[in-house]
């Protein structure tokens, strides 16, 4: 009976022996009630120890794949198989045959970013990954990585100390009004998303996003199956006036202080009609802060949320542009009442921050470090900015137009090209980019590169402009 | 004009006159098509630089609060409130009413664990934070810090060497079936759930849960609306035989190698008989694998996922029991034709976890701490159990019958009592535990504690037996 028998593997003897035994019970090899050699005699024959048997057998017993008779040895259990004969429709599982799984559902849209994979420079909202202050930040890791209480479990909304930091910092930075306990920790700007609409779409309500406008957002909203309708730009910003003819909705995301991609800002006027549409129409207002922290002339104008009390605003942030991606750390503030309707939509999603990272984060704020790395970077990226600005018109003069001036890790490369082709080409040269088209509902769609020189050196700056000058001047991508 | 402004705020004065200008525009106290005073007379009147005036006055232009007319000064913004006027139902926005907020809805379900709040000794689920060999890990931690390819974006579906590490663990300790790209890093198990339910759940479909089970898992699954049936236990384990009756189901939810919170095992015969049953019923198993890694004698069961290739098994797991709960990192397993779902569903949601962590626990693995740690752990939590069980058995012999002894973390102390008051009351004296009674569907509930041993010290064990005995004894909460 046990002729079969191989112990040649790796794993230890006893965990061969028993995954081959319960293997062999399980495909009926070694049918129900039959009985299996003592452990003396198969210690014997297969030369292992009898304590080895002996530990398999226990094993085997305990789970039920065995069963001792006294004086008479030991079987295979009697009942072993009699859960799938009892209801008996079909008379033998079928274990290799891959119908045994039940029917697979359609897949819901495509993998919108493979880019999202490879931090390549030029890849949009990437930050320069080499001017992050990696000493001081593993100065404070190393401060906070032994304590105790970051070990166990934490509120769900997260952090305290993280949640102070950061109410801190938008109400001085970005003229956001809130307190700490309006602030939720959020897996970067997507699992905000995904929790509004937790808390606040019902089945059918509708959702309203820019046109062009953010692709990620644009999938999150569109993932429950509630109708997204495109709102138009007018001169690169959300055209509020627009809005009434689009009758209701429950949300609206957008950009309003760097618009995604076209870079452009709404001013004082349209953002109080659009606030005054929003309550009229009582519609929450989702603001996405992707990046203004790199406004390069001026400051950055506050933000929506904090244009008056009470204003109907989810504020969107994350620390994946002001610090690093990989920490996955974002942030949302929303209105008082509806603070414990997100914990719970948190708490029944997961997705929380580890304690380390949001404690590093903390403590980073609290010493001013932040304030600091955010005062080095925007320099930096101003540098980069008038750099890549001036190299375009140079190069690239009359074959693109570029635009999103104002936006302050990108610049949008208008021309008449397949910008599909063109990036996914710039891809195999080891560039990242996004085509302007992906970022449109629909049809009418204009056609062009969105390029984050924030994470770009000079170097790359002069050969990815020197591979696009010759790409478009040759014609092999034209639209 | 200008008289009540005052710059005796402590952030700088650029940023206090910006914001104190603003804020007259925008409540009207500064009508549109008013004049200011030139930048030369408010720097005389304010005593400040007439640089930190035009400043202001440059950004509230670029912003459209103000606008120059050529050789007459500075105005408040003709179209400043235009977006309000044109839609005109209401005259004026109501910036402080909160009347001014659209309708929030209702809270569904309540915060169903302050506990997690906080880490409490004989918390369930909490594992020996001290026990933890944190020296190792921030060695690991301090390999990974620095490294720059943890810094960027990466992978939806996790960091692969993680990934890599987990498919090898989970194969030769737990007998699951995978490859590496059918594992998904998850944030703790209640992501898991979310995106089983984003992939697979259709409005209408039905689930099914044990009964008592684990109420995050019920919570997470009731949350989209959709019915959850309960299924009830036999002998501590879910009743297989009971499944026929109950009809369709899309998902079952289980945990069959330590029922929670009854600690069960279900043996051979009645796993096959579940498999088959779902097989034929269409049903997708989601195996909750919590805390099989601490199973005291023999070894734990394998995985209902690894009886033979291609189970209709979602197999769930976390790092939160076997490292750190802190470290909010899970895995997910799923077959093969199912793993594109599930990186779109992460992808649209969020949820990655930092790399850094990431990468940690991937070397903590590879290089055999993870086995070494469990293994310590393991004997560690036995010798706990063990002096519980004998102290329960001694001080509480009449008072509360001991349940769940197979479970690897916690004990479930039945009894008579009032097992929510008690829980509370017992936490007032520093002690974490549920009330059985939480984890029933409904009515026909048990009561009882569920105490998290593994937490807890020799001293905190006399401690909590000594007030349990005291309270048990004055009747104080009997049920």
């Amino acid at each position: 009976m046990i002729d079969d028998i191989r112990l040649d593997g790796s794993e230890p003897l006893q965990q061969q022996l028993y995954q081959q035994l319960a293997a062999r019970i399980i495909d009926r090899r070694y049918p129900a009630g039959s009985r299996l050699p003592s452990s003396r005699q198969l210690a014997l024959d297969m030369r292992i120890s009898r304590n080895t048997v002996n530990a398999v057998y226990d094993q085997l017993k305990a789970e039920g794949f065995l069963q001792s008779r006294a004086g008479r040895g030991v079987f295979v259990h009697q009942n072993i198989h009699s859960g799938e004969l009892q209801h008996g429709k079909r008379p033998l599982l079928q274990p290799e045959a891959s119908a045994s799984l039940p029917p697979i559902p359609e897949l819901k849209g495509n993998r919108y970013d493979a880019a999202g994979d490879v931090s390549l420079a030029f890849q949009p909202g990437l930050p320069d990954l080499d001017a992050f202050p990696i000493r001081s930040w593993n100065r404070i890791l190393h401060h906070q990585e032994s304590r105790k209480i970051l070990r166990g479990y934490d509120s769900t909304q997260g952090y305290p100390p993280l949640r102070r930091a950061i109410a801190q910092y938008l109400c001085s930075a970005r003229g956001v009004r809130c307190q700490e306990h309006q602030v939720i920790i959020t897996n970067g700007a997507q699992q905000a998303l995904s929790l509004i609409m937790d808390v606040l779409l019902e089945p059918g309500d509708r959702v309203f996003s820019e046109n062009p406008g953010y692709r990620g957002a644009r999938y999150a909203l569109a993932s429950r199956g509630n109708p997204v309708t495109p709102v138009p730009l007018k001169e690169q910003v959300l055209d509020v006036d627009a809005l009434p003819a689009l009758g209701a909705a429950k949300l609206l995301f957008c950009t309003p202080t760097h618009q995604y991609p076209m870079g452009g800002i709404l001013d004082i006027s349209q953002r109080m009609a659009l606030l005054r549409w929003a309550q009229g129409n009582q519609t929450w207002i989702i603001e996405d802060d992707y990046d203004s922290e790199f406004h390069f002339y001026n400051k950055p104008f506050v933000a929506l949320q904090g244009m008056f009390e009470n204003t109907p605003v989810l504020y969107v942030g994350s620390f994946s542009k002001t610090l690093l991606p990989a920490l996955r750390v974002g942030y949302l503030v929303v209105p008082e009442p509806l603070v414990e309707h997100f914990v719970l939509a948190k708490q029944a999603s997961g997705g929380e921050s580890p304690l380390l990272i949001q404690a590093t984060i903390a403590e980073f704020i609290e010493t001013g470090h932040f304030t600091r790395h955010l005062r080095r970077m925007r320099q930096l990226y101003r540098d980069k900015w008038q750099h890549f600005q001036s190299r375009i018109a140079e190069e690239l003069g009359g074959l693109v137009t570029p635009v999103a001036e104002s936006a302050g890790m990108h610049v949008v490369l208008e021309g008449d090209f397949n910008d599909v082709e063109l990036s996914s080409w710039l891809r195999t040269r080891g560039f990242g980019s996004t085509p302007l088209s992906s970022h449109f509902f629909g049809n009418g769609s204009r056609t062009g590169l969105i390029m984050g020189f924030a994470s770009a050196s000079e170097q790359e700056i002069e050969a990815c402009i020197n591979l696009l000058k010759q790409r478009l001047e040759s014609g092999t991508t034209t639209g």
